[in-house]
């Protein structure tokens, strides 16, 4: 390094490359985003941007500051099929989680923010998910792909309500409650959404 | 009017009266704000707020831009008990509500936007919405108040979350399906919320 002269650092291009992510997956969404799209845009090598970041899901997880990678819930219910889902498990690891995110920066709050703010941030962010998580649920035999999306949907929607009702409305016992009650209590009705036919 | 002079319309008045009620709700929430002190902030008359307004919750309601009274909500469950609560309707008419609003400028994104920006607006609609709905809620024989308060809580999880699903993140066929469908679908889950001891 040449005395008094200032070097980007890795900071620099980590955070210019996480800036240009942000601009390319507003513009074109997840589906529709490269990694190679991002380095033209940061205008910087694409092997720098895999080396950074380990594919497009964890350079998407730091451009829109999630706390935690979607799929890490999933692995709370692991192995679990339609028949053996555990509800309880599925909402005490989504809360667990999110409540170890809280007092970081990225919050409940601030991720629902910057979705009801931006259209196209939410439209990448459903994207991801459905890359993430709805595409790997195992399908009840015999069901198409519509009715494993319904399931999906409806399992989410509870999920999502629930953090929203813990971390930005605050409702008491909600609010206060341990995940593992929160499991108790909401469990079987995703349970319900996994495991019955809907219709 | 005089010629070429401008004279301040109701219009101008009214609009006054709101910007002090979100001054006076965010800094002392729903449940410790009053029409009084609102008409103190704008330095207008107590009459001419009450002449405006109808009430607290009206006021509440054009300060935090929400599209219709929650309590309406209620109406399409109107003389339910806990045991013959109709989940699919209170789906049906929270959904048929929130979509007649969108495309005004009170939109669920922007409600949600406003809740998830600043905790004090947050906190303001949870003490609203528990004096507009939750405290109206029928008990279940026996039960006190915070078992009747989980209830409502899980309840309002649900559809929060439904309408998050729906408008913000626009997961289909949540976001595409008719409101009597997504009622028969989640319907039985809210039963079990408002019936079932969930301990």
């Amino acid at each position: 390094m040449s005395p008094g002269g200032r070097r980007p650092g890795n900071a620099d291009t980590k955070a210019k490359i996480i800036e240009a992510a942000r601009r390319v997956f507003a513009a074109h969404g997840y589906d529709g985003a490269s990694l190679r799209a991002v380095a033209r845009d940061a205008l910087v090598d694409a092997a720098l941007v895999h080396h950074y970041f380990d594919g497009k899901a964890d350079l998407f997880i730091a451009a829109m500051a999630l706390p935690f990678d979607p799929r890490a819930v999933q692995h709370h219910t692991e192995g679990d099929t339609p028949s053996t889902f555990s509800g309880a498990h599925a909402v005490e690891g989504f809360l667990t989680m999110w409540d170890q995110a809280e007092g970081t920066g990225s919050t409940f709050a601030s991720c629902v923010a910057a979705m009801a703010a931006s259209r196209s941030v939410a439209d990448a962010m459903r994207q991801f998910v459905h890359d993430r998580v709805w595409s790997a649920i195992p399908r009840i035999d015999g069901e198409d792909e519509g009715m494993s999306m319904q399931r999906a949907a409806l399992i989410s929607s509870q999920l999502m309500g629930l953090a929203f009702t813990r971390y930005v409305l605050r409702v008491p016992p909600v609010s206060t409650a341990a995940p593992a009650d929160i499991g108790r209590w909401v469990g079987p009705n995703l349970e319900r959404y996994a495991k019955e036919s809907p219709d």
